[in-house]
């Protein structure tokens, strides 16, 4: 097949319907309008084989996660998805691979009102990078800077079952499986890498509540120290209050809290609140059905205090960076 | 260095300045103002070693290919260029080679108007994906399916010597370098491969004038077929009036009509425009010192045929396709 049989067959008709969509897939580029009102987002996000999943991911997942990154980047702006654009290196044009790639991307694009509205394919070592647009309110976007000492500060979810999962999937590899958890649990962990859910409804409810937003793709403290970084600010985090789930207990056991806070590709949404706002912004959480944690509060300075029972414990996490030897 | 590390240093002042950027590199997406009488025009394409260019091609060459390949879609629609995401993945962190590279990009993104406004870097087999975002008055943009019976059929510059640059430059690799041609027409093709130039201005020009536009990435005869095919025409092309550059004759001779009508990665402008209107545009290229051929018309039907003095003569390319076997 030609590339452009492929897209004919499993991409032009992929994703979400939209009556903004003023020239999809088919000509040099599309056409898109943007309401008067709004403000333009714009992210990129790849999956690349070997840095961010192994030869032989589950193209379901692979679909899933690489709509589903660049989701959680548009969710911590407050805005609502639009369109995509789908770059795809594919070492050979195999059908079963496509299929299912193609129908958990377009899955994820309907469930969220997302037009696929362009992209290429390329032989080449696998790669994924999807650009996605979307639409925020002229001002009302949730920035990484606006946080302010005395705020309140939250996480979504459950962060750390994904790191977990992948890094029990990684050792079940190499040893052969001698794992000694919970078949349950195993499998709630390695869904949280598999297939994360972007927090887009929570994003779009925070604005005007939150004072400053991230997406947790690196882990919650390396994220969190990002935002603090950027608003000027510290923060002490309490170790009691970190949410996690059972699964993540029952297997990582008491020091837990340390794979929560490192974590990594949770896609969850760290973020901060004035004070005043937090029993609306309990309301809000509570009418979307989605748990929330406050697990600290910002302070002056630039430093992040761990505390457990009141007593400061050490952490520290460098995160995960693909160019750090 | 960390992506972040690398970021700051080569990328985050790399291109022009916009004051429509509400804000760029650094949060979790970017932020941007799309004035209420345009429509959003968005591409991406990829350069993918061993597929677009092969190992060790030049960084310089390769950060203004990426750069000029999308600049060249969103010329093809009549639109400004706007906005560019880079994602880079990377097999290590070589300053000299990401000097060269941004250099190039950034030389081309600030001749051009585009602000880099995000991004990402990953580990991985070298390849350059760019995701460009422009802006054209609602309702004017180019598209490929306006053309009619009638208009007449125009190309941009000389198509052809790019292919032939490359090809020429992978046969001199092959043998140990026997070329027989002159220094300065290896030069010329070499440089037409390798640094294209979109016709930005030249699509902007455009509007009102020409009934159909597409860029030629896959060869004139190729790309003209996609337009006539979306106009539902067909067209007549005269080899004589095919327009070609004194190094492309010296070396590819008499049969150097079948290289211009062939060849691949132009990045020209094949166009169609009614015939009333044929005067109105040889005023607008020449006020850009813009050389067009008009190089055959359309016709009812669906065929293009190719005629030398009269008589039609047999042509038939494949173009290039990734997946065709």
């Amino acid at each position: 097949m030609t590339e452009s049989e492929l897209i004919e067959r499993y991409f032009r008709r992929g994703g979400g319907e939209r009556d903004d969509v003023v020239l999809g897939i088919g000509d040099d580029a599309a056409l898109l309008r943007v309401p008067p009102e709004c403000e333009l987002v714009l992210t990129t996000d790849a999956l690349v084989e070997g840095r961010h999943f192994l030869e032989g991911a589950s193209p379901r997942s692979l679909g899933h996660r690489a709509l589903a990154v660049n989701l959680s980047d548009i969710a911590a702006m407050g805005a609502a998805p639009a369109w995509a654009l789908l770059s795809l290196n594919l070492p050979a044009a195999d059908d079963d691979w496509l299929q299912e790639f193609s129908q958990a991307f377009g899955a994820l694009a309907r469930e969220q009102g997302v037009a696929l509205v362009g992209g290429n394919l390329t032989r080449g070592p696998l790669s994924i990078t999807v650009q996605l647009a979307g639409l925020v309110p002229a001002g009302g976007a949730l920035r990484r800077d606006g946080a302010q000492p005395g705020d309140l500060l939250y996480v979504s979810g459950t962060p750390g079952d994904a790191a977990l999962g992948l890094a029990l999937q990684q050792a079940a590899a190499g040893s052969g499986g001698a794992a000694t958890y919970a078949e349950a649990d195993l499998a709630w962990l390695r869904a949280r890498h598999e297939f994360p859910t972007a927090r887009v409804a929570l994003g779009q409810a925070l604005r005007g509540l939150a004072s400053a937003c991230i997406d947790v793709s690196d882990g919650l403290y390396t994220d969190a120290r990002r935002l603090l970084q950027a608003s000027g600010c510290g923060a002490t985090i309490d170790v009691e209050r970190l949410p996690s789930s059972p699964a993540l207990r029952r297997v990582a056991g008491a020091e837990g809290w340390r794979n929560v806070l490192a974590g990594g590709e949770d896609y969850e949404l760290c973020f901060t609140v004035p004070r005043a706002l937090a029993t609306k912004l309990e309301s809000a959480a509570a009418a979307l059905i989605q748990p929330l944690a406050c697990i600290g509060e910002l302070t002056a300075g630039e430093d992040i205090t761990v505390c457990s029972s009141g007593v400061v414990i050490g952490f520290s996490s460098e995160g995960f960076d693909h160019f750090r030897d």
